[in-house]
């Protein structure tokens, strides 16, 4: 099962920290965490993944792996630039929206164009927010831990 | 110049007409249209289109070139599913959001993140009218005419 | 009708002769021309289509349209890098190519597995060269004209 | 490190002993094996790689899962149909290539076009045997145990 986190390289504390949450969440769940690989939002998630020994992958924009951040398992470098987005919504069974701008909201509209169900955590701001007052088909979540809850039960429902 | 029109395959009456004059007025104006290449919407601009004997472009989810409607001057097939919808955002100067679904929104954040400026026609509904109450910089437009003199503007200020 | 000519941004004065003739022989035929929009068998290819006054597509790696050489009526970026050979193939009927090396070599594999017929023009050096001696279904050319004239006549078949 | 192996989904008996060969001597050299995540080649050298505990993972063409061969540890769906071969070039250091026909081509000629080496088991046939014999910048091994063997020690002196 493996659960794509969604938000910004540039986040404030408080994402940062639900992100890290979000991440640790998904590894004691034993999913696969899968991000942009980058800063921000990804690399607090990725990290928490790893505080919790789970497997953390990236999608790169980029050919050079050097571009993942440190708490990754496994680098995917692409040379897509943004186009990676599509792929970080494709790989994922469901995905998971912390705060996030343009690029968290091209990855949650893939996710639910490619059937991929969204859960967004409320009060964390940017996209996580607007998606969560929008009338798209959005999962809402108040806090890292319902929302990981929320992620594993979608993905389960979707593999049955 | 390329101007996107971005909305859905299946739209209302009102929407169809919306997206029509647009195709009509971005051929008036010397501007290539890009789009999906399917129904609804993109068939409605690209009829427009070729009604003021503009050139228009679909770029199409698989490889199947008789996929796109019957409208078309160029047809770009590409084997990428939805993925292409960042195609239709990279092709374009700028894009014009005429109501919308999950396509639309993920063709309007790809533009966003590629640095395209948005023109969404308020009251179309759908994607449209979501991005304009939201907190991402679009730029909103009443009415087919004014869409359509806005993304010019912002085409020809993009190109100094 | 969309022919693609492929080829490398570095060819020598003997095979940019060749792109010349065969940009101008699928321009003489109606056909629309599609390239990477770059420079070499590129730009030679875009520049004998505009001498018989056709429709030249390049499809650029970068979002940045003055990438693309000065002879393209149509210029599309893709922020994909290299990854946007696989729409120079997607988009043509058929391909031809002259000389070239990795990214020809990309492009007509590509062609091949969307099932789009491969032209080789022979003599030409490089990938073409290459591929006439190989295993894989490609039609051979030994000339410019040669190779338009059968272009157009397996593109033709393929509409049937 | 990552160590791509290339090949056909419908290859000879031989073909796919050394195809499990080569995904066993990645994994016992502790490096993650990626490929197509389909049949034939890819699946054999998937079974190889499990056989010797290592990790795989699978790029697929389209978002269902379950496309996958059954012995991949990771899977990742695209949407990209053949357009996620440029994938599998982009996130291996170092792609191998056994036996293999079109599919094959265009991720060896994309693992060029992005500086990733390739090695061809000679021998194999097919497109393995036919870069072997050509232009291009190829490293020839004559079984699987070479081929790994040099695969790893490119993929070191490119990290360094």
């Amino acid at each position: 099962m493996s659960i794509g986190v969604l938000g910004s390289e540039r986040a404030d504390e408080e994402a940062l920290k639900v992100a890290q949450e979000v991440g640790r969440g998904i590894a004691e769940k034993g999913a696969i965490l899968i991000c942009g690989g980058r800063r921000g939002v990804m690399e607090a998630a990725a990290k928490g993944c790893r505080e919790a020994m789970g497997i953390s992958i990236g999608i790169l924009p980029s050919l050079d792996k050097s571009e993942g951040n440190e708490y990754l398992d496994i680098v995917i470098p692409t040379s897509m630039g943004y186009g990676r987005n599509i792929l970080v919504a494709s790989a994922s069974d469901v995905v998971i929206a912390v705060d996030g701008h343009y690029g968290t909201l091209s990855e949650a509209a893939f996710a639910l164009n490619y059937g991929r169900p969204v859960v967004v955590i409320v009060g964390t701001g940017g996209t996580a927010d607007f998606l969560a007052g929008g009338p798209y088909d959005v999962h809402e979540a108040t806090d890292a831990k319902e929302a990981v809850d929320k992620a594993i039960r979608l993905a389960k429902s979707r593999k049955k």
